[in-house]
């Protein structure tokens, strides 16, 4: 790709619009666009993304923002398009770089109230609370919004009239008749704009690789009601705690079926109670069943809806189906229904929570069993209704791996956008908007930041490598003490190991590696010279000897 | 369950038949069966299984033979059912052990000869060549096979005639009318055993997630057709290099196109290359491509097989992903076709190998968009035409993970057989069958033993622990060194740390950790006291620091 300066046009034109992806584009999660004109930046979603296998010990990845920290004082707003983690998760790691004003509905900032009042962040950050009908005056920005459907409520896509034209930050949406809340997406709106005419967008690829509309709200409900109007006894509901329309469609049911609903879960009551409080959730009418009321009403009265539907190890339903959670004792008669997709990656803990539950005795529907999941995500359909309805000049796909954003292209190419119209582009990739031109620049530093416990950003490759090294054969250290005049030894060879063999068991072995050690102080005489043997020579020993390659450290002091 | 000597019947009755799971019961993988009579044992596969996530470092997983090897004289059989890892891979492992003939047909055989000889066990191994018409006398055990359809060709269920009565174990199979080798499961067989009673019958539970019958190869070859016919250039198909019948299945669509075929990737060379001579697979009217020839024929003449499906790191389709495999060059108007489904676990890995093809510009066909791909175990109504073609008096579900086995029982519950009459047991559980009773006994050692390196067994729970543990977080050794009569330091603190935080960077928290260490010393006296208070101190003070927990390896010498 170009880098700005082979560039014919004068970027810092003031009709110019730079599109800045600095999350979202090639992986799963962790989104974040920024939107940069003249001495304007506005930052669209700040999300998290969980860690992959080869990540050990992360506990979670935010997008890299050093091209915002070096222009702070150009960021005018942070806009979060909706509550969901990989939108907002990682606000509390970025906002004392940034400290911009955050914009958000009422939802989405209630649940961004709760992070950040759990990093003691809240009393600093400036939220100011918007609806679908705000405007934002953001210098060459005018930004407005368009309500989306989505498995939250209260989801915006973010309109932006600029120098370049209108621009406009579809997030993530899908048309659906019937949502758990009764408000559509708005396509008069999306028409509008259409007409209006549309110089780019911006759209969510997930689901490109599914034919067809997604399923609407209200065919799972009709699942749900079968499900839990035949339940012989207690029903358990897992899904995420941030899906606030599965589980007001859940207290609807099983009030349709004269049963009580509870809550459990630290993350599950937390947003409950809030959405609750700020009106996204209906009530049962008798409020939540408290734990007592769970266990003691009869069990054909009850439904109890948790998290763990991932398989994650300290979520209620994992604890259930190993008998460690003491608020409810899963058993025969009871009913348990996974309504969540698995997340890439998780496949094995949840099929591990499953065969638990199963071993339990309990009914169990999931996913590759039963329909008793829809996702919040467009299919190829929606996808191609979005497109229909704004008529874009100029595409490009978002949110999701590169296949995803691949077939998103194809989708809008079989639309007859024009190949050339469409940027399939990842993280990094600058494209700038003018008023009749759009073209990529240069690439602006990028990638991965990655929390572990307080740290954000120090543990990077070296640290990685080391654990992965670690991972696979742990380390072997040796302990030597020569006498600093004659060279003698004087302390040890002394050998510590953890992760390569069984200590206990490996006398032998340990014995023999002090032979490799002795026989490298017959030979050389420097220390240097050494520690560079010993390096070598114990990795060959250890791996002639057990196929492996333990972490070699070797440690001589001169006393 | 019942331990053996609290069990009314004579055990070593000479009508009855113990049934003893060792592999392959509410796991995926590691299959392996064992039937005792008076002096008698026979085993059925030996397989090996891939290591979990939190097995690290661990290269296979085998089953523990610890009850076979106590009786390893009375271990009149080792019979083999088909030629795939989860039946053969363990065997060069256990084969030592147990030295007892190895029963197989030619391509299971010529497929283990390969692995036996890897491991320079062939020539000591007694092996012995059986098809489906052999009839083998093993002291109470007469067996007999029948030939079943499977994604490998030559594959048999083993029919054992026993003083309790007729035991049938049909490992993998499915009812396919049109098979890629033609050979059909022998159902005329099946059904006569059925008429002559069967006592017991032990049937695969892997795909009794999903409805219907599996489909036919037959179909997978329509779609093969219509994509190698459309495919503008060359054409690139990664499946098991154990799939026989997909890779026949591939060359018989190349040759009608008018394609060459080629094969790549070392497991799939040798596997073809065997399974040609012996007879399994009619290779290409011309042979196989060369190299060269896979370049340099017009693209749209060439097809190459390959391996990688599971995005395995070494294979030559993932190291083609990343421009890494010199043999051959992908790039735009090549077509890829993955046909085989994932293994759970193994996503994450697919997926980017995907994403990295699709970068390349290549189309391409899997699983999640396209049905490239048949499996090779039969769905429910497969096993449901089992149950009814053999009509046994008791079923053992086998080959699952528990949800698999459960849910195999329940469809046999509703074919009509009583529950009682149906064993979902797990690895270990012993299922005696006499001639008028069949119930549990005792649990006997059972497990996964895990290969790392050379080692077989040497890698436990507290090695793994230990990986875990500096996977995680690293670790934090400290090492001083005290003089003997004054207890003063003279060597040290050191501190040596890897995994943790960047050592180049974190020089301030290692001389903090340093001043940890000092305050330690400064309040015991006793090497045990001092050991014991730096463990504690430097977790404290590693945690308050930076919210991780390194393993802490305090080391005092005295000199």
């Amino acid at each position: 790709m170009n880098s700005s300066f082979t560039f014919p046009f004068d970027i810092s034109s003031s009709d110019t619009v730079r599109v800045i992806p600095l999350g979202g584009l090639g992986e799963f999660g962790k989104n974040m666009m920024a939107f940069e004109c003249d001495d304007a930046i506005i930052v669209i979603d700040a999300g998290v993304m969980f860690p992959e296998e080869d990540m050990l010990g992360v506990d979670l990845v935010i997008p890299n923002v050093a091209y915002l920290r070096d222009r702070a004082y150009k960021v005018k707003a942070i806009i979060l398009t909706h509550g969901h983690e990989d939108h907002i998760g990682a606000l509390p790691y970025i906002l004392p770089q940034l400290n911009a004003p955050v914009y958000g509905t009422r939802l989405t900032l209630g649940l961004l109230q709760n992070k950040l009042r759990e990093h003691r962040l809240l009393d600093e950050a400036d939220l100011r609370l918007i609806d679908a009908d705000s405007r934002l005056d953001l210098g060459p920005f005018q930004v407005e919004f368009v309500h989306l459907c989505h498995s939250i409520p209260d989801a915006v896509g973010v309109v932006m009239r600029t120098p370049a034209g209108l621009i406009l930050h579809m997030t993530d949406y899908k048309f659906d008749a019937h949502p758990a809340d009764g408000r559509l997406t708005d396509e008069a709106r999306l028409k509008a704009l259409g007409d209006e005419g549309v110089r780019l967008l911006l759209s969510d690829s997930t689901n490109s690789e599914t034919p067809g509309y997604t399923p609407s709200e209200q065919e799972l409900e009709r699942v749900l009601d079968n499900l839990i109007g035949r339940a012989p006894g207690r029903v358990l509901l897992a899904t995420f705690a941030s899906n606030i329309s599965r589980i007001q469609q859940v207290i609807d049911v099983a009030e349709r079926h004269g049963r009580k609903v509870g809550v459990t879960g630290r993350s599950m009551i937390n947003n409950t109670r809030m959405a609750v409080e700020l009106g996204y959730l209906r009530a049962p009418s008798d409020g939540f069943l408290t734990v007592e009321q769970m266990n003691y009403l009869p069990p054909e009265r009850v439904v109890i809806i948790c998290t763990g539907s991932q398989g994650e190890p300290t979520s209620a339903l994992v604890r259930m189906s190993q008998g460690r959670f003491r608020q409810v004792r899963l058993g025969k008669g009871d009913t348990v229904i996974i309504s969540a997709a698995p997340i890439p990656g998780n496949e094995k803990m949840i099929h591990r929570t499953l065969d638990n539950l199963f071993r339990l005795g309990a009914d169990i529907y999931y996913d590759e069993l039963f329909d008793v999941h829809v996702s919040g995500h467009g299919s190829q359909e929606d996808q191609k209704r979005m497109l229909e309805l704004t008529r874009p000049q100029h595409l490009i796909p978002i949110h999701g791996e590169y296949r995803q954003l691949v077939l998103h292209a194809r989708l809008a190419r079989e639309m007859g956008i024009p190949e050339q119209n469409i940027s399939v582009i990842e993280n990094g990739q600058v494209i700038e908007v003018g008023p009749d031109w759009i073209m990529p620049a240069e690439v602006v530093e990028n990638g991965r930041v990655f929390v572990d416990g307080l740290g954000v950003g120090d543990v990077g490759a070296v640290v990685l490598r080391d654990r992965r090294h670690l991972a696979n054969d742990g380390f072997l250290l040796v302990m030597i003490g020569l006498d600093e005049e004659t060279g003698d030894v004087i302390v040890g060879p002394e050998i510590i190991s953890r992760g390569f063999v069984y200590m206990a068991e490996a006398e032998m072995l340990i014995e023999e590696a002090k032979e490799v050690v002795w026989d490298v102080l017959d030979r050389y005489e420097s220390v240097d010279e050494v520690i560079n043997h010993l390096h070598r020579s114990l990795a060959d020993y250890c791996f002639r000897s057990t196929g492996r390659r333990p972490m070699i450290l070797p440690f001589v002091v001169e006393l």
